[in-house]
């Protein structure tokens, strides 16, 4: 079951995605030691068209952690700049000579796909603009594994800005591959979950529910999924930002109703979204969250790399 | 006596300053060997709000030399861009993840000291905007022992733009930790030293006058601490900037009635106010001086890592 | 015959360049191999003034290849910032007590020369403004070498902007050092071969032609060299840009044309200049000429440093 790049979430089977989440937990003892030469020798290109310091950093910590490599830009729009022009398929061919695996991160849906046709190294997408950003999704699974201990059985509320969050669609299609999940979507009016992921998971017998009640709902579920309503998608109608903006707080009135055993997730970066004084609540996950990026990440560049 | 982060100058007692400083002084023959391995295994994260490739190379090479690896940013101001708004506690707590400590640069006073407590991993300040810089001043303390051969019983010339000069500030916390220090402060009228300084150095009994004439100061300090007068800090005045400019210049005449054994210092960049005509003189220390930034750092990096 | 620098194509005699090329067949095999140590505790910092990714990326991966290190930027104009001004020479002395070698690009021509009179470290020239990029024309070299087994005795034509591209005109100094070398220029009126260049050639009794029929040019060179008309250079007469662009392109015509072992190669990034369905023709060697950069710069960074 090799994996040859890291494109989409749909790619990924049940076999694959445990085998992955596997490798993640081994990482975490690997990490721990700190000196891995598993990747001795091997060069990660990063090649991220618009900045994604989080994103970038984690790729290049876990590269590092094992023994890996890094050459790095923040600036490859440059390749394709005004004067310049040049095309990505020829960047992929160019730099392929340079790195033994290429993580990019594009501003353009399509891009990470359309790259892995022309290159002969592994491809890993960070993110294509309104696209996906599968190597986030794998970091949501295995955290709900890491703290639920199943995937399977599972109920979650995704809240904030569905139409536009490129994590929770990514999410809903690994979600499928699970048995007995239900799905409790939280929006405001105007960012609603879209259309094609409500009928993939109709399509594949996932349960889930539109509610406008975020405390009805945080009763009951296992993960609340919180995320950050991105004012750059209101430009046009700031006033629909502000119907959004605070609609659904996760706040101490939250965290009172909760299970014991429940947790909160987010993407991150947060604004106001989250209280701060929800932070030292064992049940507030985003931070572990955030750990695990580096624990997924390093174990799919293990699978790609060896 | 263990170093937790580095945050600023007063810091530091004059034992701990003593204990880096013969640190600094190894690090001198173990980065001319090449091959330490001391801090293999580990990753600092360089955070830069603000470009400063001067400071961040030098950081960057001195954990390399060490053996250490790097992950490193001049864009971290997208960390807290206008459409993603992260506070520096968040960043830091993600940051965290990734690395074994972070130097920081920022725009903002005070921004080191708060990351440093959100933080499980050290916080190195490499500058926040008109606050501390304290591993330059670090340095300039560094070069004038190696220098002199002592710190104590020396005379200083402070020279140039005293208000606005971070470094100047930053030199007079640590020289108070020192017996029998005399500071002259030579500068435009416009760009006088603050009086927080003055009345810090009185409280500490440090002596000091302030002057006017650079000459007959020359004649007589160990250590004349030029200082650039920044332009971008007159934008409101800038009748003012032509005041002050040209006015102290460190040329053959000043060389001519210094003693042989003082010394020029300089954190620079430097534009016209030592003549290049100085550089060759003995007594012109300042690329040593930047060169001694390495050891200190490392010397840092040794304490804070080990 | 130690190499101290690499500043401009004219600096190289014949025997320098067999053994630069000998080391950068040995280079193939050194990073196929993978864990070579040669370069290991040395730092090579990267100072680039303006971005340019592919250079940048090839030289940092032959470094980390032959188990060096990297500092980096891509912001090095902020040293000579309009608040801060720094001249090179001070930049350079700084920056060499950080690193064992610097490759620099610039915007103004003869920057890369006029550092390395001031540095105790090399000095590589990635490109100064109109001036040369010695590494780019050595690896041109290497690839007509590589590609047809010689040098000496080929017919070569140059193709597109010779009057703006740096690459032709250092590659004229290149081949003036081999025998019986014969050049046709093809290229728009507008921007024709400069007559420095072709003064050159005559004194160095380099035969060569100025040549308007593409198609019968192909049918009788060794190589075609193809080059990008940069639109960047006609901002002041829109119309010439447009004359020039399509003029003489590389598409199926041409190949049908050309000698079965002859080679086509353009120093990238392309635009439409080369057609995108020349790519699979086993002629078009523009992919292993970029690739080649690596073997070539990895054999100048052994030659200088160690």
């Amino acid at each position: 079951m090799k994996l040859k790049h890291v494109i989409k979430s749909q790619q990924f089977d049940r076999d694959l995605l445990t085998e992955i989440f596997n490798t993640s937990q081994q990482m975490e003892s690997v990490f721990e030691n700190g000196q891995s030469k598993l990747l001795s020798g091997k060069i990660l290109a990063s090649l991220f068209y618009e900045p994604s310091t989080r994103t970038r950093l984690s790729f290049e910590s876990a590269m590092m952690r094992l023994g890996g490599r890094i050459i790095t830009t923040e600036n490859a729009k440059e390749f394709s700049s005004a004067a310049k022009g040049e095309n990505i398929e020829d960047t992929i061919r160019v730099v392929q000579s340079y790195a033994d695996a290429i993580v990019i991160r594009h501003h353009e849906s399509g891009t990470a796909e359309k790259a892995s046709l022309f290159s002969d190294i592994p491809i890993i997408n960070a993110g294509d603009g309104p696209g996906q950003h599968p190597t986030q999704a794998l970091t949501d699974l295995y955290t709900i594994q890491k703290e639920l201990g199943t995937i399977d059985d599972i109920s979650i509320a995704m809240v904030g800005d569905l139409q536009n969050g490129r994590t929770v669609r990514s999410l809903c299609y690994l979600l499928s591959k699970y048995k007995n999940i239900k799905v409790y979507f939280v929006s405001p009016d105007v960012v609603k979950m879209r259309d094609d992921i409500k009928d993939y998971l109709t399509k594949y017998r996932v349960s889930f529910t539109e509610e406008s009640n975020l405390l009805e709902v945080a009763k009951k579920v296992d993960v609340i999924y919180q995320t950050r309503i991105q004012k750059e998608r209101f430009s046009n109608n700031p006033e629909d930002f502000e119907k959004a903006i605070g609609k659904y707080i996760i706040d101490e009135s939250v965290l009172n109703v909760m299970k014991d055993k429940s947790i909160i997730m987010h993407p991150l970066p947060r604004l106001n979204e989250i209280s701060n004084k929800v932070d030292s609540d064992p049940r507030a996950a985003y931070f572990r969250q955030a750990k695990n990026a580096i624990y997924v990440r390093g174990a799919l560049l293990k699978h790609l790399l060896t």
